[in-house]
């Protein structure tokens, strides 16, 4: 088995959740196979802290950390990993195969913290949520009958990340940008963009936001292929920092 | 993935399972695997056919055959392995870890079907169970809370199977015999051995059976234990029914 420092590093991510007891199962599944840290993202029925599904796993289901939005949970992260059933829809990530996707993921956590993705029971993952993705992990289910189970998609991945101790693996070099900072930046360009008029901006907020929202994805997926160490996200940051400081933006800011 | 021709030659036996939304959830991972044969000895609640868990998997769910006894539903398999979590119990099988099951388990799925045994919610497969399997397969997961979910744990060990496309390999040459031959065998020792006087008889049909039970499992793991071929398991049928059949055992039989 991997080391559990290696294992403590991956955040599980339930990403609005349905169904509590399918919340339990996946606190089940965490703890047979050692991975201690759960992540509920605006879970549909907030009392799933008392699922019986979770049987010996009830200290993790309390423990488990609660968040709004998918970027606050996934702040720490270095590797943004979604799972899929990959059925009609178009995606534009790359997708890996659970066996090959897990080496991966083991050898960023040797270093840094990971987040596993799995989407509600209905939707999976929904665009916003792939956008804050590296990339897509399935299941090699039939073709005929893809979508798994929400507790049993999770048992069948950490089986996988948990199942061959020979693949731990050393850190790698690269220090890779952690998703608070890619956060920063996908919003700091944001900014840019419309104040560059790019963007239309409209004097109320949540419209402005509405019509803002696929660029914001196509952002976020474009600063996320650029694989930023976290060195260069800062540098990054710093020299879009100044941009949107100019005086030309002040005036536009001041409106 | 695994040619469909040997996957279809699995056979998936839960053994006197509790909860229907269980059976249904273990019909499924079936389904996304693609393994379509579900056995079903002696469940609790027999309305399991018509479990929500299902989804996607009502047609696997409505073919499942049901057994009175796990003999019977084992009869053609000359591969019988059971699933365990490996407590405190004394186990007095091999037991392999699943990556290193899985292969075995797949070369015998070249040529011959093949049992693979999950016990109740609650307890397990019975010592009785256990004397029909030739080995054990355990989930690696950890000492502090080994005990999966049933449904989780279908899900992994076929996930397991299903895994590796190069591992699908050659028929055995030795043909192996299958478990209804060693039951017939089992049957016919104890027979012998009640005959012979090395175990009591008794007037009372069941009182016999009963104070016969644990010799009967002996037995059947001794039988198990020789990994007989197909023929030899036909030759040593005869044989003994040639003992059997003996004046002093026909004076026996006849008391």
């Amino acid at each position: 088995m991997t080391p559990h420092s290696e294992l403590d590093r991956l955040r599980v991510v339930l990403v609005s959740p349905r169904n509590p007891l399918n919340i339990g199962a996946a606190a089940r599944a965490m703890s047979n196979f050692g991975f201690l840290h759960l992540r509920v993202v605006n879970p549909y029925e907030l009392a799933f802290r008392e699922a019986r599904s979770a049987v010996g796993a009830a200290p993790l289901l309390a423990r488990a950390e609660e968040f709004k939005t998918l970027a606050e949970a996934v702040t720490d992260c270095t590797l943004v990993v979604g799972t899929s059933a990959v059925g009609l829809r178009q995606l534009q990530h790359p997708v890996r195969r659970l066996e090959r996707a897990a080496p991966l993921i083991r050898k960023r956590l040797a270093a840094s913290p990971v987040a596993l993705l799995f989407g509600s029971e209905k939707r999976g993952l929904s665009n916003e949520d792939l956008s804050h993705c590296d990339w897509l992990l399935r299941i090699p289910t039939r073709e005929e009958h893809r979508s798994m189970n929400l507790g049993q998609a999770v048992a069948v991945c950490l089986y996988e990340l948990a199942r061959a101790p020979q693949a731990a693996s050393k850190p790698e070099k690269h220090i890779p940008a952690a998703a608070a900072d890619l956060e920063r930046l996908t919003a700091l360009l944001v900014d840019a963009l419309r104040s560059s008029g790019y963007l239309k901006s409209s004097p109320s907020g949540s419209q402005k936001r509405r019509s803002a929202a696929p660029t914001e994805e196509k952002i976020r997926r474009l600063v996320r292929r650029l694989h930023l160490s976290a060195t260069d996200a800062e540098l990054t940051l710093g020299i879009l920092r100044q941009i949107l400081w100019n005086p030309r933006q002040d005036k536009k800011l001041s409106q």
